[in-house]
């Protein structure tokens, strides 16, 4: 923050320091993420849309989950969720059920592959997540990390973003 | 990190407690990013991709850059950034122009639809970042931020990654 910054604008825009801090966090953020999907996908086949699915549903109670619980587990749009449930399903990893009973949209099962898939993708990616996120930082940039990432996660949440 | 963990697991894969610390972080920042992509969408019709282009150009000697250069100001593969200079071409905020003296690949150039659309865009963009970010989070957790992302960029940097 420069003193020579109008009290307006400085309220408004972020400083020089704060916006180099801002674009290293997002890129960095990218960088991982798109390092581990790399890894993921080399030693496992599988894109991080599907770990993730395959992950939530893993995870469900009898590996099986209404369409719209799976959207929001994921965090995903329906018709982006769809679209992929529907590539996953060709590959024989998923299955989708019809449910007469209830109008919550279909039910996603975990396929005997997709659950095959996701045994030998897990510990890959979990060495990965421990090289790459967890031994690159001190037990206190661990828990720095913690306690900003809930704080950001606190105020998206206020935005009534998804 | 359970006393019942053996210690050669231990050692090599994530605890529940690390787990669930990254698994936080990296959907909070692709929460994060995908909020601040709905924003400059509507209210700039710039996807993040082409402001991160107009970026790298307007501040870059003469607004004009190798696309060499320009792919590793972005972080892209070269094939990525060529079809989307193609489609920013079509739309006028950029040209590119051949270098006959050179194979370093063309000069990518801001042109004047591109200048007017990045400023139009900055002042709401750098708004959200600020309430969507900085805002967000105590200078205490900012500089923490800071200090986390330095640590993971240099780990990755090691990994001989992008």
């Amino acid at each position: 923050m420069t003193s020579t910054t109008p009290p307006r604008r400085r309220r408004q825009l972020p400083t020089t320091e704060e916006l180099k801090i801002w674009r290293a966090f997002i890129e960095t953020a990218e960088s991982l993420r798109s390092e581990l999907s790399a890894r993921l996908q080399n030693d496992s086949s599988l894109s991080t849309g599907d770990y993730s699915v395959l992950l939530a549903l893993s995870e469900a109670e009898g590996e099986r989950m209404r369409s719209s619980d799976l959207a929001a587990a994921v965090d995903w749009e329906r018709s982006r969720l769809s679209h992929h449930l529907g590539r996953m399903e060709r590959r024989d990893l998923i299955r989708r059920e019809n449910c007469a009973t209830d109008n919550r949209g279909a039910e996603v099962v975990l396929a005997p592959a997709g659950a095959e898939a996701f045994r030998g993708a897990t510990v890959p990616h979990l060495r990965a997540v421990r090289e790459l996120f967890v031994d690159a930082l001190t037990p206190d940039q661990l828990a720095a990390a913690a306690d900003f990432t809930e704080a950001l996660r606190a105020s998206l949440g206020k935005t009534g973003s998804r």
